[in-house]
């Protein structure tokens, strides 16, 4: 790989291979350290990128065409999120740590000693996403859910935003020198065949994703049809429907206007998490004040040519259904803007025509729905597949009227939420960012918040063995104050016998 | 589907279909309930099964050539993982509760109220296996780990015994649905057609199976190549290598040898943890004895003519390879019958011959080969795949000289055993029987114990919802009295706001 000022050129499969072997060797020694050191590298990662802001923000402007306040904004989150697995790994609770002492009297079998805690998978792939050239990306959620685990990242930098992966890349791996990692722990790679070539690697342990439907199915085919398969989480694509009760209409309709416009033109329409579905009580005569919100807002630019040209494509096929009716046709503008398009369609055409009008488009588009009652709720959503979100506009008296509603979401989705936005996944314990698919390839697990660690590691059982051999956080004396299973109850205590 | 005397016909797509349906039905109401009512539809399985051994067992007897005693002990641990599961219901723990409370001051953004819990993941498809036909089949340990998440199950019943698996089935059903379990819960099916037609079914959500590497990577393939992927837990093939240090050889020569031979000829070897490979010190001058021990263990039939016949095949192909010598060759018997087999072959010859010495043999038939010293280990386990055990018998002081080999194992196996021996899986919270490929085809997840449950849920985050939306074990009042992460902190309390 030659850097110019402005040309990445394609990492070659020789340097896919001499970062594989180093990653490999990373993973034995990064195994055998102390989370403690973990952590620090973590902190060490955040701080330089903190430090780096005024070097690193402006060249993600220029190449994402994100603003700089939303830019800044997406580095605190990334660095907060280092951070939050630096937290994670403090707690020796994220080992899972399980212990059974031996019980000779065992029923009805004796039971030998058996001490049950999670180790690293082994080097990672990570690809970047277009549309979080921060967060998303090279230092991002799943880069830091990997290092947070113990396992070295090898990542697949977006097409959209080389430059900046590189900086990124850069600040990352001498910030980990820095904490006395593992040369090896962290690599990026450039170009497509780079990327897959890494994920085909035997060495190669897991692969994450956040991108296309198409795109991410790909990597997991590949990953799948490995000789030894590998997990390959995806995060792919979502309609994150919205469904607005009539009693929330009345009291909350303005907040709901402009609650509903500012979620799907959010970062141009460029989220996982936009509403690309809004289900309105029949009669809700909401329509005059939604065109009138919707042609407020000014176009903007999108990330790249690709995902405009992307999202034009999309938008003409859904525009042109003769299911469909153009509320507000946001006018292309110059170059890589979009002004945002509001959409109509029936419930009955959303049933009949499922397949090409429940699509993901990428982009400011979102499309209204009436719906007469919740039973014909109930009927749409069983046309649904998996979704990242859901979102219910309600009133404390619908919870009874709305269960079935709530009950087929709950089936789909990975997040619900109630009175509020799907844009905007708090880095937190509680976040789920996943879902069955197509919202991710691995429905157990999630991209975003502190259980995203649990993706890259895997449990190993120790039986009858000597203290001095046994991990940290399963001899008797718990040095961790791990929260531990010890014969069926968790506790914190010591191991006595 | 019709029941004769011997014969049980294959499960028609259209009966495939019906239970499929049925299932889907069931998995909404399921998940409904209450964990304390699976609870008891559990205990009432285990009561049921534990009430019919003496018309089960001989059945079982007769398809599988399995003695009394052995059926006897098999059913009572089936039973105490049914009741095992139920335990774990008790504590809502298992749910891994996470609760963030909302927090407008977060930085770098607020944070809304967010709740994550797990959930059932919706209809199973379970494939039983040959050599447990009680343990890994009709009511074995995933239909248990599923049943107890709140899935519906669909067993495959394994050929090998059609007939137990008939009878094992309407026992299940009469005792669940005495439980007032809903219908649709649990159907068994047979052929191989159904059983591949209920995996690729869009309302079944994951498979587990139990048995070879070419059957389990096909039914892998089959869940990866749907349209929608699906988790698919499959417990394939291992080694399970056992190691003897010269300090143990030297005390306790007559116990390992004993246990040695003990382990790989238990059950005629029909076991997934039969150590397949034994690495004696060299200059050992242990073969008189082993030769002794294996030549004293009688023929035992084995479990049915598809079995016996590929053991002869594979064995043929391992005794006849030009690095290999037998050191005891076990004669064929009458009709199912084998007699254990002793190999040898040379550390250099594993090597270079992995692909061909390096597979499971399923059958009373295991490999002796000698190590000149730890590092020549090290460089044999490079080459190994995923293992679901590998074996030390080692002394305290061998510890640090067997550090590299501990790090090499714990890479590739799910269990390390300590001066025991791989047969016999305890059933426990913190046993894992699992590892890399092709151990399984989910590394991430064990068939055995406790956190088996953990493969078929899925979590669900919910977003500022009112109480009463709430699942129950996600309330400010902890009345499951469930262990929750509640802002970042393990406890039991109830959340005060």
């Amino acid at each position: 790989m030659t850097i110019s000022a402005d040309t990445i050129s394609a990492t070659t499969l020789q340097e896919v291979d001499e970062r594989v072997t180093a990653a490999a060797g990373a993973a034995r020694i990064l195994r055998a350290l102390p989370s403690s050191e973990r952590a620090e590298s973590l902190e060490a990662v955040a701080d330089a990128l903190d430090a780096a802001a005024d070097d690193l923000v402006p060249v993600a402007g220029e190449e994402t065409g994100l603003a700089e306040a939303r830019l800044r904004g997406e580095l605190a989150r990334t660095t907060a999120q280092l951070r939050m697995f630096a937290d994670v790994l403090v707690d020796g609770s994220y080992l899972a740590p399980i212990i059974d002492t031996a019980d000779p009297e065992a029923q009805p079998a004796p039971r030998p000693d058996l001490r049950r805690a999670l180790v690293p998978l082994g080097p990672v792939v990570v690809y970047a996403a277009s549309n979080f050239p921060f967060a998303f990306s090279v230092a991002g959620g799943d880069s830091a859910a990997a290092l947070a685990a113990g396992c070295p990242v090898i990542v697949k930098a977006h097409p959209g935003h080389e430059r900046l992966s590189r900086l990124t890349d850069l600040r990352v791996r001498a910030a980990l020198a820095g904490a006395r990692a593992p040369d090896g722990t962290f690599a990026t790679v450039f170009g497509r065949e780079a990327g897959t070539a890494a994920l085909v690697d035997p060495r190669v342990k897991a692969g994450a994703f956040t991108g296309s439907i198409p795109g991410g199915r790909a990597l997991f085919d590949l990953a799948a049809a490995r000789p030894e398969p590998i997990p390959f989480y995806g995060e792919l694509g979502s309609l994150n429907p919205v469904f607005v009760t009539r009693r929330a209409l009345q009291r909350r309709r303005r907040a709901i206007v402009e609650g509903y416009v500012g979620s799907f033109t959010l970062g141009t329409g460029q989220f996982c998490t936009k509403p690309g579905l809004l289900f309105l009580p029949a009669g809700h005569g909401l329509e005059p004040e939604l065109v009138d919100a919707v042609r407020a807002v000014a176009p903007a630019r999108m990330l790249n040519e690709r995902i405009h040209s992307g999202y034009a494509r999309e938008l003409g096929k859904l525009a042109s259904h003769p299911a469909v009716r153009t509320l507000v046709a946001g006018a292309s503008g110059e170059g890589l803007d979009a002004a945002p398009t509001l959409l109509g369609t029936s419930i009955d055409s959303l049933r009949d025509h499922g397949d090409e009008l429940l699509t993901e488009c990428f982009g400011p588009t979102s499309i209204v729905v009436e719906y007469e009652d919740e039973a014909q709720l109930v009927t749409a959503v069983e046309a649904f597949g998996g979704q990242l979100t859901a979102t219910i506009h309600g009133d404390d008296d619908d919870a009874q009227a709305l269960q079935a509603l709530i009950d087929l979401l709950v089936e789909r989705v990975g997040r619900l939420v109630w009175n509020g936005w799907p844009t905007g996944v708090a880095v937190a314990w509680a976040m789920h960012h996943g879902g069955p698919y197509p919202a991710t390839t691995a429905p157990l697990h999630t991209s975003v918040g502190a259980t995203a660690i649990g993706r890259f590691l895997r449990p190993v059982c120790h039986q009858s063995a000597p203290q001095a051999l046994l991990p940290e956080v399963l001899r008797d004396r718990n040095t961790l104050g791990a929260m531990r299973r010890v014969n069926g109850r968790l506790t914190r205590h010591d191991v006595t016998s």
